[in-house]
């Protein structure tokens, strides 16, 4: 599907949705025996379309390596809904049960807020022209005019359907399996990006990988953001359970948050009524740039990280919704390009970049269940030491 | 689908659509011979999908038990499209001739109106977070700030598309015939609402019955409007056609209807550029509680009765768009919660109800055609007397 | 599928989609062998269905008449996406590439400029009920108010669904494909417009017409607005190539077009950030009231040529869209019954017609491909001639 990718060798290749081949598998079951890869860790890839409601047509890719289970919903812009790793379960229990079909979605209802009837995956991009609040931004019209536009809540590109979905398997051991897909956020008189992303993990293990590339099709140079909402409910969320990273600065989104500053790395039990609290952090990174973000759960016997390069992904949003479990008990970690305030705003910070014509940008997130007190211990100490060598900074 | 039915013996149980099982039959076609039923009164069942312009994959069920004939459209949340007993129409002639897939509707388009690009039902529920009409209502966000929404014409419940959908027939005679739906108004951040709606009847009857059943899934109270907008064209609707109902005050909607108001409960013949004329009525209910409202036929020898508890739907409004046949000549009955005003003005009169966290609030509304001037007659001397007894109030 | 059309005799005839039978045909190829017409000119036309992204589901009817391939596009209005003849392309390339179901087009997004979401066709309808600029406008509801309503770009008819499309082949020689469609505008308390469109060709021709019927089912007159929106870019439009009409008066749309007026007619080469130039043309017409537009390439040897009646389409939109190949390198000669300022900025001009109860407007528009420079030199010498006799006008 592009060169980069066809370079790879294969055991397995095969489209299971493409706009330009004109396929649309309407089912598709893979196992590790009918590529007759016996030999290794079983694995079983499965195409499922939901019935029913708001949640119709709606395609699921369900990989299951033996030990984790991803869900993916390429009609949804390839979100991850959820995956699971024995009682590890990275997602969370949204109000919304269906897979919201993006027919159904109304980005601009509710003042903007029409994003929240379909919010329910464990990791849901926001983006691409915009990813933050809603509410007015100014930008230049086909005319040459600068005109006043509501953007809506964190941006299009969750509610597109892909265009390309590509299942693979290495040729070469550890024979990983991989999740391609092409989502087009594209208009006339406006942005022309194209994210192709992969998910990919390798046949028994705990981790997973979401490998991005954003591309500016356009002859100018044109603003992006990205951010990975990923989130988190129960069993890992739970009263007691912390969050580990290692910010250089840590800012309360807004004054009701500034109350829950010096609590702001620990979870409560569910509680009705809780108003969410955001926190804006600066991740320090390793030597190689890398950093590291850690929920553990309060035995500290269950975790999952989340690792990532700083220069990409420079500001983390750190979302806690303690609310009901009816409400959505869940904790967004949040790596972007920005936080999540209006463009507006952002812009003014700094922090909305530029991709220039043709340009590419990569972004790559490093997933793992932790499944023992060892697992998550490590991972812990070593966020720890990197907290210890990034320096606290006013920004 | 849930234990109150489970436990109700059924002659034939089967899910046609279920988001939960995974289930959309693509058709279905049932009737009192193949249910080995043939000793009974014939009936028969049927689910078709719609093709073509807008109601491209809407799905309609039709139950037809031998006399009375119900056309429910699971696509639109359930609604009643059209009722046929012999000669009797229950229903109406709108400029909308097709069965409008919600992927079509944009309730904020218009300012607000998008709503009227699908409305030609027979019976189409307004609610369920508002019914009312369009405008700006403030509410608390999930920053706990007062925000101001724009609402959309008569909410949303009426284009979302069901997620279950069960027909079953009584194992008991009279062998009711029941076709039961689940449609849920649940986001993130807003309201959780499930709506379990049956609507029903006997073999060889000329009544049907809808039971709706409205849950509130959320932690916390919440807000929530009604209002069963039930329409009646030709035949039954025609000049020299009259309302009844015992109402103990009539008010009219605004300075136009009040013009009317003298001849509030009469019918003239279609008048292009006629503008509706709206009602608000409090209907008086008998020692039960039950009210019923009756439109007859100029003749008086046909007619429809709704009957219904004035506990749970204390309001009734009464539309009157006598228009031309081509821009919908026609009359809605309408038991609510509320009177159709934006929510802010009916919040302030009081007529907002709250459901508590995990409450449900039942409500029920028996529909009869009425064949001849016996059947008429008896439904007006009831209503006449229920009027004598309840003593106009000013409110 | 009306008498008029039923009255001519056919060789073959297949309703492809229709609303009021209940056909979707998933597939349609026939070739004239299949039809027993193998002696004549060979011709095929397909029916497909895209798959993926926001494509998915929507129908394309290919009509290839041995020397032009026309495809249409029933599930888009009836718009024509794009008309090859050899190295001929009438069309362009959009930054938007799929072909997207209006299922996915939000009208009123981005300020009301969710229409260029999916604008890539080579003729696109605007209109019905209004067909210029977003904006605040006018109306009377249906309670006699009148009151302020949000255009969205370009209006609603491009983005309906078909309700009928059947595909016939004349009986009596030269054997005339046809491919009628029905495209309904239609809503409660609002517009009530049909479309029945057709678009047509002979076997072996390199022209094809469009002929339209606009009818207001309401019982009221209603304003009405029609632009066909036909685009042209490469290898048609380069630098050099040139526009020809008859034009009675030129006017640039605004202050920026107005610096390009003198060069108003000819092209440039692809200008990254070039902002458009619009310019409105009344244009004149022969005896028999009969006009056109021509477009010709650098070398004066490829043309398209648009020929219609001034009566039914009096103004003539020039769109220049000179800008790179990436954002859209595209010309549009737009005739229409106004320019494309906002409605209440037409209606004060007296360019927003209005259709009396159950009255019928028809429209005609002739497309040829010119293949060669003797087909470019004759008619851009026919609208010299033109020109020559039409007196420029002020307005």
């Amino acid at each position: 599907m592009n060169t980069e990718v066809a370079a790879r060798p294969t055991l397995f290749r095969q489209a299971l949705l493409s706009a330009r081949q004109g396929i649309h598998l309407p089912s598709f079951d893979l196992s590790s025996q009918d590529a007759a890869l016996a030999a290794g860790e079983p694995w079983r890839v499965r195409l499922q379309t939901l019935r029913g409601g708001k949640q119709e047509g709606v395609n699921v890719v369900e990989i299951d390596n033996g030990r984790l289970k991803l869900s993916v919903i390429p009609t949804r812009g390839m979100s991850l809904l959820r995956a699971d790793a024995g009682d590890i379960r990275l997602g969370w229990d949204s109000p919304v049960k269906e897979v919201v079909h993006p027919q159904f979605i109304r980005l601009e209802s509710r003042s903007g807020l029409g994003w929240l009837d379909g919010f329910n995956e464990a990791v849901v991009r926001c983006g691409l022209e915009w990813a933050g609040h809603p509410g007015p931004d100014r930008f230049r019209n086909a005319s040459g005019d600068d005109v006043e536009m509501n953007l809506s809540l964190h941006g299009k590109i969750g509610n597109i359907p892909a265009s390309e979905v590509e299942f693979s398997v290495d040729a070469e051991p550890p024979h990983r399996l991989r999740l391609r897909g092409l989502v087009e956020e594209k208009m006339f008189h406006g942005p022309q990006f194209s994210l192709w992303t992969e998910i990919s993990t390798e046949p028994g293990s705990l981790s997973f990988r979401i490998e991005d590339a954003i591309t500016n099709h356009d002859a100018h140079p044109q603003e992006f953001q990205i951010i990975y909402h990923a989130n988190f409910g129960p069993p890992l969320l739970e009263a007691g359970s912390r969050f580990f990273g290692a910010p250089s600065s840590v800012t309360p989104f807004n004054t009701h948050a500034a109350k829950g500053l010096n609590e702001y790395d620990r979870y409560t039990a569910p509680e009705p009524g809780f108003v969410e609290e955001v926190y804006c952090l600066y991740p320090g990174g390793d030597a190689a740039g890398r950093t590291a973000l850690l929920l553990q759960n309060a035995a500290a016997d269950r975790g999952v990280e989340m690792a990532f390069d700083v220069a990409s992904l420079p500001c983390v949003t750190l979302w806690k919704n303690l609310a009901s479990l009816e409400e959505g008990y869940v904790t967004g970690l949040e790596p972007g390009t920005s936080f999540p305030a209006n463009r507006r705003h952002e812009r003014v910070a700094g922090r909305v970049p530029r991709l220039g014509p043709g340009e590419t940008r990569r972004f790559g997130l490093d997933f793992s269940a932790l499944p023992d007190a060892a697992a998550v211990t490590s991972v812990r100490e070593r966020i720890q030491a990197l907290q210890s060598a990034t320096p606290y900074l006013p920004r």
